[in-house]
């Protein structure tokens, strides 16, 4: 069992999102995270899902999601090979007395503070997983009222294994 | 026609996410974007998705999807009083020459070098899709080789409207 991110291009149909879902769920694989948003082609979207099982189930559906109707291309994103970020936002209880030293180690991620109040503070971070988790590590001593994060994204490095959509 | 931002919190079911782009689906209503990461609690997800449609439509969308087994909590977030990002990925066809106007402009947008080939550059840019879409205006003269976007994310401000999960 371990993570892995399948990189997927197709076409925009309204239904597509829910068949791929449907593939992962009827085969009892649980989607850890999910992000899809249009490419270059505003009729292309590239559906970026990362989920953790058993290799030789996740090369069946790989294959699956492959014959899709409206699938274009399918590929898992190698670690080695591959560049992959998520960007978090997270927001914090946060009073006069607190606010220099959240940004202090918001400064240390390359975070940025996008909104304030008198008592909250939202914090906005990219990075790969591990760097993510580690910036909510050092949070621990406040309070988190609430935190969305757009699941893992991701590219090939170089210009060899490139997918033409437009 | 507008776009709306609608923020759920849901249990961490390998089903649910299927459902929820059923509901869509079955309606007739593109999902722009969609973004779903857990959050502090590991038990729940927040999924962000990005629509257009009559308002009214929407606002049934709202409720069926609030009456799922597993949704904990639907929000449409208002633009006024929330915060939305989202982070893309472009690379770019780049040699010596084309390196350092390319640099030039991720700095101003505060986007990141995060990959460089001797023909490409792999540049991270988060914000509105406002700001993005500026981005890759600006990119015109450039052969866009591969783009991934994570769709937006987002929190309401302040703390009044806190929905809490953990």
């Amino acid at each position: 069992m371990r993570k892995q991110v399948l990189s997927i291009l197709v076409e925009n149909t309204p239904a597509l999102l829910s068949h791929v879902a449907g593939l992962f769920s009827r085969r009892g694989f649980n989607i850890d995270s999910i992000s899809a948003g249009v490419t270059s082609n505003p009729n292309v979207t590239r559906i970026t899902i990362v989920t953790s099982g058993d290799e030789q189930i996740l090369e069946q559906i790989e294959k699956q999601v492959a014959k899709l109707c409206d699938v274009i291309h399918v590929q898992i994103l190698d670690p080695d090979k591959s560049v992959t970020r998520e960007l978090m936002m997270v927001k914090i209880q946060a009073h006069d007395t607190d606010r220099q030293s959240i940004i202090s180690i918001t400064e240390i991620f390359h975070g940025k503070v996008v909104d304030v109040t008198k008592d909250s503070m939202i914090i906005e971070v990219t990075g790969k997983q591990g760097k993510i988790d580690s910036f909510l590590d050092m949070l621990q001593d406040y309070k988190i009222l609430e935190l969305a994060r757009t699941g893992l994204t991701g590219l090939t490095r170089g210009s060899e294994d490139v997918y033409h959509v437009g």
